[in-house]
């Protein structure tokens, strides 16, 4: 049989993450590649409390079919917790649960992207967005960033140029670089995006992670046009596992959001979202997420400390305050693509930065993950890697 | 904010079923509107079973993240339970785990469907196909339904009229029809798409319910080019709270709708594909599933006495031997879409057959659930509708 596949296949290829995630069961192999929250902060002790609980309580709600919407007792959690998360006053009608973020970005593209329309993204940015993207058949076009966040003029010229539908970006401890949006470039973007009638897709998986800085409101909280959708998710401060997340935004946006995922998976699984609403109830959430700063910041200034140590000079870095992420630019004769498979013969493994950039650029960039790995494993690690980039640049190739 | 929505919105509407949902709260309705299997069925003491045996393991793989392609445990329950449901011999390549069979037939879609591409449907079909469909801007066109199954000539017909991508058919205890495709009619279809080269989505989460007569092998076990993609779901004989379900097709398919589920939830949440790999391992369905046969049958043989007690001569119904619905046609001059206020008032529910149909006929038509309801109220409620036809066929409108 010859399959006549939709064009959007043509494009949809699976992203570095997929092929990752088999990396990881080779036990020899240090990966800076996943985005995995750190193992040893996963609740495991809570977990077997809240499910004791849930099977010692009435379980028929939870095994018999759920509304799209969300399980009423999870979204009246979320409704407080996303107001402490410094959101302004949300009402039913703005709020629905998502089964993980993912979903709540695949369920905006579904909503806005038509073929063809142009979406901005940081470069760069997020890779599973341009992937999504890549199946709406709708066009990433890369805005560049500075140290305060979006370079504000270059969004407003891309703006004009493309009449994007919408804005992607993650302004705390951004997915790749770790980099955080200052306040005043919050409050410029929402006003600029409002102006120019571009939606706002806001992506928020970090910000709690936080382990020094001070917290920066998220960009929703300067919405006054109703523009920005805020979509969040408990995989890194609770577990990856369950997929429950949240999407707060304009009643009509959260309304065909949620006729959209009516298409696609009815609701999300009421076992887990009834963990994670025990989870808020118990007030489990900040007590833990706290008691897990410290492995963060441990293992990011093991990394920092490891890059000064280990990479050539002209390797130049973040330091985020948070997250999960350091992203690392080489001089531009190193070619991070080509180089994976040596690293990985080198027991490393990293994501090379090029699946970042919307034009498929940034070839000698790099995104190194160190909440996965022991501060032991990421010496070696980079080690090697640093090795690995010194003898290049020494002209060994 | 002026909204520039997708063009797909507009004909994103919710389906009927979603509205219903919201009936259903109010306890002096008798709904024979949802799908829902019944509440007395669902397996509370093994589900209880199972997660504290979950709890008693190691639960880290559970809340860490997992592959798309589904939890290794359950991927190799799933082997041999679809071996054993009569599908051909499986390889890993051929499977994958999804969030409910509703996942599998929108993967299907996005894998296959451009804009203006004609899906082939029976006519009447599961509505919410339609309402899928019409997120991908395809075009559902109906295949006349006959006593065996479809009617070929009208399929063949219309194959050469509308060049289709697809056919999607539900062939064992029909939603909303309950009828049943026979084997002969199975291996036409089999082999009249596969000569024409048009993809078959076979949606079967209803065969295990099968109360009466004889089982029939799928249509995928007569699949001989490699057209056929199955899905299931353990939502009717599990736990449709849990969304579990499971797509089998060509490796090339599967890997599109495995790369297309990455992008909407990266994975099934694994707590619940840990619950139903152990319901399965631990062989609680088939003993299960027998259970709940009888008060399947009682339910059904309630509404056909009612029926054949109150319903008006006129009314022409099936008989199912299994799966969860009756399906019923009256004269062309009672309008199921403007009796269902009038039947609300009197405390019963219904889904009018219209919202069934690919071009919005069917309106002397209705879909009767009989899974959730006990047998007295299951007569009261066709007495209430019954009487409430008979009025109208009488005149007294």
């Amino acid at each position: 049989m010859n399959f006549k596949f939709s064009t959007r296949t043509a494009d949809m290829n699976g992203t570095a993450t997929r092929e990752i995630f088999k990396l990881l069961s080779r036990p020899e192999i240090v990966s800076f590649a996943g985005g995995l929250p750190a193992t040893e902060c996963l609740p495991v002790k809570e977990v077997r409390e809240i499910t004791a609980e849930i099977n010692s309580g009435d379980i028929v709600p939870v095994l018999q079919y759920g509304t799209t919407e969300g399980f009423p007792v999870l979204r009246h959690q979320l409704l407080e917790y996303l107001t402490g998360r410094g959101l302004p006053a949300i009402a039913d009608s703005n709020l629905m649960v998502v089964s993980g973020g993912q979903q709540g970005i695949d369920l905006m593209f579904k909503t806005f992207i038509d073929k063809g329309d142009v979406v901005l993204v940081e470069d760069p940015t997020y890779l599973a967005v341009l992937q999504i993207l890549n199946t709406y058949e709708g066009k990433a076009v890369g805005v560049k960033s500075c140290e305060d966040g979006l370079d504000l003029e270059d969004l407003e010229n891309k703006i004009i140029q493309y009449k994007p539908k919408m804005l992607y970006c993650v302004p705390t401890f951004s997915n790749p670089t770790g980099r955080t949006y200052t306040t005043a470039n919050r409050k410029e973007i929402a006003s600029l995006t409002a102006r120019y009638g571009v939606m706002v897709l806001e992506d928020d998986p970090y910000s709690l992670l936080r382990f020094s800085g001070t917290a920066v409101p998220p960009l929703k909280s300067f919405d006054s046009a109703g523009n920005v959708v805020y979509v969040t998710s408990f995989s890194k401060i609770i577990s990856p596992g369950l997929r429950v997340g949240a999407a707060v935004g304009d009643p009509s946006v959260i309304r065909y959001m949620t006729v959209g995922k009516q298409g696609t998976d009815l609701h999300t699984s009421n076992y887990a979202q009834m963990i994670v609403a025990k989870y808020l109830e118990k007030g489990y959430l900040m007590p833990n997420v706290e008691k897990s700063l410290p492995v963060y910041l441990e293992r990011k200034s093991a990394m920092i400390s490891a890059i000064e140590k280990y990479m050539p000079e002209e390797f130049s870095h973040t330091d985020p305050d948070g997250g999960l992420f350091i992203w690392g630019e080489l001089p531009e004769t190193i070619d991070t693509v080509r180089l994976l498979p040596e690293a990985i013969e080198r027991n490393v493994a990293y994501i090379q930065g090029q699946v970042f950039y919307a034009d498929g650029s940034g070839r000698n960039t790099i995104r190194l993950n160190y909440s996965n790995a022991a501060p032991e494993q990421i010496e070696s690690g980079i080690k090697a890697l640093g090795e690995l980039f010194k003898e290049k640049l020494a002209g060994r190739y």
